[in-house]
């Protein structure tokens, strides 16, 4: 079950190399299946408050506002890991996703396809939550 | 094996959303593992000679030049598939690394750690991937 978690990182937000916006960009995977989610931006408001409650807070570019992710939709993401990149201006973070990441209902909201070769995806993980989609799509949409 | 490929998006760089720099970060990700490996950027230029080349290209803000990742390295990218996200300000590049993708020599840049959960990594590539590790480095330090 989901738990409340508390964290304390050795880092603190201000050894990050934030943009010249104070923010610094996080991307969103998910844990269990490593599924790119979204990209988000946080301050240090936001990450301490996403330290305090192991949940992902933001700040919004366009609200200009601090923003608890799945307050309104219900959609929390909980934390399990929180990385940096080499030079400490990206953050990474693996999460719980409750429902859907994206505002428009899709689980990830990298779906616009631009470009793409043939070839198999090799995450079994993924092989699955694809045939699950079907099942769900077939379930919802019989066909003779 | 890894030959040459041109891509064409239905998407021009000019849709997408730009920062007030007129650039768009990328997510790389490793499209077999799914791994997040780095986060760089791209200008109008940088996405098109990635489009044709089939190869990823950056702009790096800090020598404020085009860049294409892999020509000093040989640590090339080569593009399996291209998303945008749903307000289209983000792309996601899965792709082919050959080597690391950071310039530390790790295989992804995401490698400062600053909170972790306790939980067990799902995804079997990985599993795979954390033992390799293990017996390379058992290899480069033995134990008795």
């Amino acid at each position: 079950g989901l738990s409340m978690n508390t964290f304390e990182s050795p880092v603190s937000f201000s050894k990050l190399k934030q943009g010249p916006d104070g923010l610094v960009p996080v991307i969103v995977q998910d844990y269990k299946t490593s599924e790119v989610l979204m990209m988000a931006y946080m301050n240090e408001l936001a990450f301490e408050a996403t330290l305090e409650t192991g949940k992902m807070h933001y700040y919004s570019r366009s609200r200009k506002s601090q923003w608890l992710k799945g307050e309104t939709s219900g959609h929390f993401q909980y934390v399990k890991s929180l990385y940096s990149d080499c030079d400490n201006d990206t953050l990474l973070a693996k999460v719980a996703q409750v429902g859907a990441a994206c505002h428009t209902g899709s689980r990830s909201c990298f779906f616009n396809n631009l470009v793409k070769k043939e070839y198999d995806d090799t995450n079994p993980l993924m092989v699955f939550e694809d045939v699950y989609q079907v099942i769900l799509d077939r379930k919802a949409n019989p066909k003779e």
